[in-house]
């Protein structure tokens, strides 16, 4: 069982093993579900879910992964060889393997005799034996097995018979896959390219590849790897990892299919990797590099003045690849013609009829630069956007006003935290004066909002904030700094995004309230109409 | 007049020019004096300042560049060939380099037919005139001349004749230098390999290299053309530039030097590395990456308790150098996915004397995970992390207590806010009770604390709070959702971290501040006993 045999070269995901231990990453099991079903749907062949044996929330994560149902991809656990001098029933590792219900297991072994010395302290045939059990242990349990040989290329460069000794005890214990790991990540293109055919020569079992990024080679030493007769490669969605990272997947896939014009991914599916690659980032809560290849925000986005008027008469001048293949879309930097063209298109969507060139265009255009400036940003807030612009263009007007709002934090000696909103709002012309405790500051503004508007908008009793994001904006200035937040709103049939800007938290996540509300509001009013 | 004859690769940096075409870049010529400054301390070669036809903050760099005294770098001006059908005199943007007074001139021509016929719209006869003619103008004015084979690699593959013509025409006109440039960054490492060989076997001239990174392989392939024979790479500091940014500097020099044994810098300069990395980061305002190679504050980061496990044996087993030869240095991070081993190596750090085995330090770490598992994370909060191993060993008390603490925010019919915070604290035996505003509920918070310890502690006006960050745990609860805030803050003499998590944004703020306070004051009583 080699993965789909539609494919010329095998993907392996880690980002829920490898991508976990990258600094400030913390799945939680249900992000890891999530992440696991968007992966299937990219097409990937293989997705490490983590280490059974490790963590409690991975062996959550394997008893609820169960329950799904996956197109593509085969889940796999992770695993080391068992212990030196123990017997394999004596392994909780891998009895917590087998309980975990997977079809097929990753399992790390030495490769690299100092490692055997150094850190196992057991002998070079132990540590023979160590592989040579496991693997036969999980193929005799039906499981495919697929084998990472750890630190195979230093181990190979100090001591190349040992190393190959240790992929042939994999080998014969019936290992699926022999993957060879960088695992310091400091290994060079040409060592990866002279070493690579010598294993294929003396071996008929495929080989993948598991590597590093700590000289900045990971990727390129990927593509090497497959170029080189490796049918998988191992890597995580960004790049995420231990240190510098693994291989970016989201970097490799699209070399794979559009310069080296091999299958890995089915039919369609590579036009979605840049969503793949920022909804991981946001699941992660890390930062998307601006210019990460193929999908950053920014990897084409123009900004020398030459590229642009090459650009204008042939986009391949400045351009690897059509952005579009990997579902990115091209940026021009500094230039008014973009923000028209990119406010004209919105538009459109919105169903506003708005004349590219008169002046009213032009001041509303001037002041979604000037927002945009003080930090806000529309890309991830369609809803606060709409209405921006429908009341730039005349076309709203808010379904409530505020006339005050107070909040009162109190934390007593027992540790105890009140949090109480009260606000005061004129609708049509009455005035509601409401007070709701809440978890917290926000969400007690949350509730006595509610409160005030159910009786005149009793719809707003099925709208509900689904997430909450914050993002501290020129961070340097520390408390007084100024903060991004987005909230995300959905009711039964429709979910919209809103942003708020200030260096008041409460300020920033008021705005991004009241857009919320309004746009609920004036989409129903829109349907009742 | 081939750089330092001591060197065996030649680095010739473009962060100030097309580091600066990256988006979010945007350098005053003070900025870029400075970082030319560094860069020479660095020992690079070459330094292009910009393009002197181009704008006017790029004269005023070439103005007040000649001012400065430069040890190892030569100071070169970026321009393309003479216009088509015009003659040398009449070109204004090689007027301008011979008026910014360099000694030496890189300059960039059309290699690839397609882009003569379809961005230049002349004959391919006309543009080997204009490199011609320009190069021979400069040498005949006495400058060192770069030749910029523009899509060097695209134009070879689309048409080998016309682009080796373009490099004779380069080198007949006396060209120094004949730098190979990927522009579009679209090259595969093995077209790098296999094109480099075969044009050093027609020329005696040095070759370069000058490669994007839009497929992720910039540093690999700049590395894999010195391999190939290549003396010169061109690069940007942290990568940036245009779209996804040049080959980096920070990742190619340590591998130049510590992987290939080739000397690209003077003695000694390469621990300066991570400084300068971080130094140019910050005049350019853009975030340095935690992962880069080699220079992140993360690349030395080991998260994972086998990686720990080992490296407490010998740190070789997981890391691929030593950080210190580039001036980073080894850190341990403590969370779910580490073990003892992290804990003890952290505890080694703090000078704490801890135990392995004993049941006290097993109760620590099941704190920690307790807490990591409520959200808490100490990867990035060293300061509360050492609070809470000191308190958990006996061997720290706090330095004040809070008795109460009150927030009230209000926001007024003319949108004005104000916040006040109120807390009552006891130091020893005197209870202090004060009131502050700020620009929000946390600044307020700050405020006044500092206002109820100024007078015990008066070592709390140096401290100041440098980053403010905040993370939305389990998002999809929207406003009542945990958060998880983290406090970096500094003093003369420090810098640390603390992190505080609660459903309560401002009470989470709360932990991680009084942490931030405490920490500090635990130090200065350290220091004065």
């Amino acid at each position: 069982m080699v993965g789909n045999t539609k494919l010329d070269v095998v993907i392996y995901d880690t980002t829920l093993r490898d991508g976990s231990q990258g600094e400030g990453i913390a799945f939680s099991s249900e992000d890891k579900l999530k992440i696991a079903l968007k992966l299937d749907e990219l097409g990937v062949s293989y997705i490490e879910g983590g280490w059974p044996g490790s963590n409690p929330k991975d062996l959550e994560f394997f008893r609820e992964v169960k329950k799904l149902e996956f197109k593509n991809a085969q889940i796999t656990a992770f695993s080391s060889t068992r212990k030196p001098n123990i017997s394999i029933s004596q392994d909780s590792n891998l009895q917590a393997l087998i309980d975990s219900g997977v079809e097929a297991a990753t399992i790390v072994g030495k490769t690299w005799d100092f490692h055997v010395y150094r850190a196992l302290e057991t002998t070079l045939e132990e540590n023979l034996s160590m592989i040579k059990d496991t693997i036969a242990f999980l193929k005799d349990k039906g499981l495919e097995v697929l084998f990472d040989a750890e630190h195979f290329f230093d181990g190979y460069k100090q001591n190349p018979d040992y190393a190959l000794a240790v992929l042939m005890a994999a080998a014969e214990a019936g290992s699926d896959w022999l993957v060879l790991c960088d695992t310091n990540g400091g290994t060079m293109p040409w060592e990866i390219s002279s070493i690579i055919p010598s294993i294929n020569a003396i071996t008929t079992i495929p080989l993948g590849v598991h590597l590093h990024n700590d000289a900045g080679c990971a990727v390129s030493n990927s593509l090497i790897a497959i170029q080189n007769g490796c049918k998988q490669v191992q890597g995580t969605i960004n790049g995420f990892g231990e240190r510098c990272g693994n291989a970016d997947l989201c970097a490799l896939i699209p070399s794979i299919e559009l310069k080296m014009g091999k299958r890995c991914l089915p039919d369609g599916k590579l036009k979605s990797l840049t969503e793949v690659s920022h909804y991981v980032s946001e699941i992660a809560n890390m930062p998307h590099h601006n210019n990460q290849p193929y999908v950053g925000y920014g990897a084409f986005a123009h900004k020398g003045g030459i590229h642009v008027s090459a650009l204008l008469k042939d986009s391949q001048t400045y351009e690897h690849i059509n952005p579009e293949e990997v579902g990115n879309h091209r940026r021009v930097l500094v230039s008014e013609l973009s923000g028209l063209s990119n406010l004209l298109y919105k538009a459109k969507e919105f169903n506003l009829d708005i004349n590219s060139y008169n002046a009213e265009t032009r001041k509303v255009i001037k002041q979604i630069k000037d927002l945009e400036n003080q930090g806000f940003q529309f890309e991830g807030a369609d809803a606060s956007l709409e209405l921006f612009l429908r009341k730039g263009f005349g076309e709203h007007e808010d379904f409530f006003q505020l006339n005050n709002l107070k909040i009162i934090l109190e934390k007593n000696e027992n540790d105890e935290i009140i949090s109480e909103a009260m606000i005061k709002v004129t609708v049509g012309d009455k005035i509601y004066h409401t007070v709701a405790e809440g978890d917290g500051p926000v969400n007690a503004l949350d509730n006595s909002l509610r409160k005030a508007l159910h009786e005149v908008y009793p719809e707003i009793k099925e709208m509900h904030l689904s997430d909450y994001k914050v993002r501290v904006l020129n961070g340097h200035e520390g408390t007084s700094a100024k903060v991004r937040v987005l909230i995300e709103s959905s009711n039964p049939t429709n979910k919209w995004s809103t942003v708020g800007v200030s260096e008041n938290i409460i300020e920033a996540s008021w705005q991004a309230l009241v857009d919320s509300v309004n746009y609920m509001l004036m989409k129903k009013a829109g349907l009742e109409e």
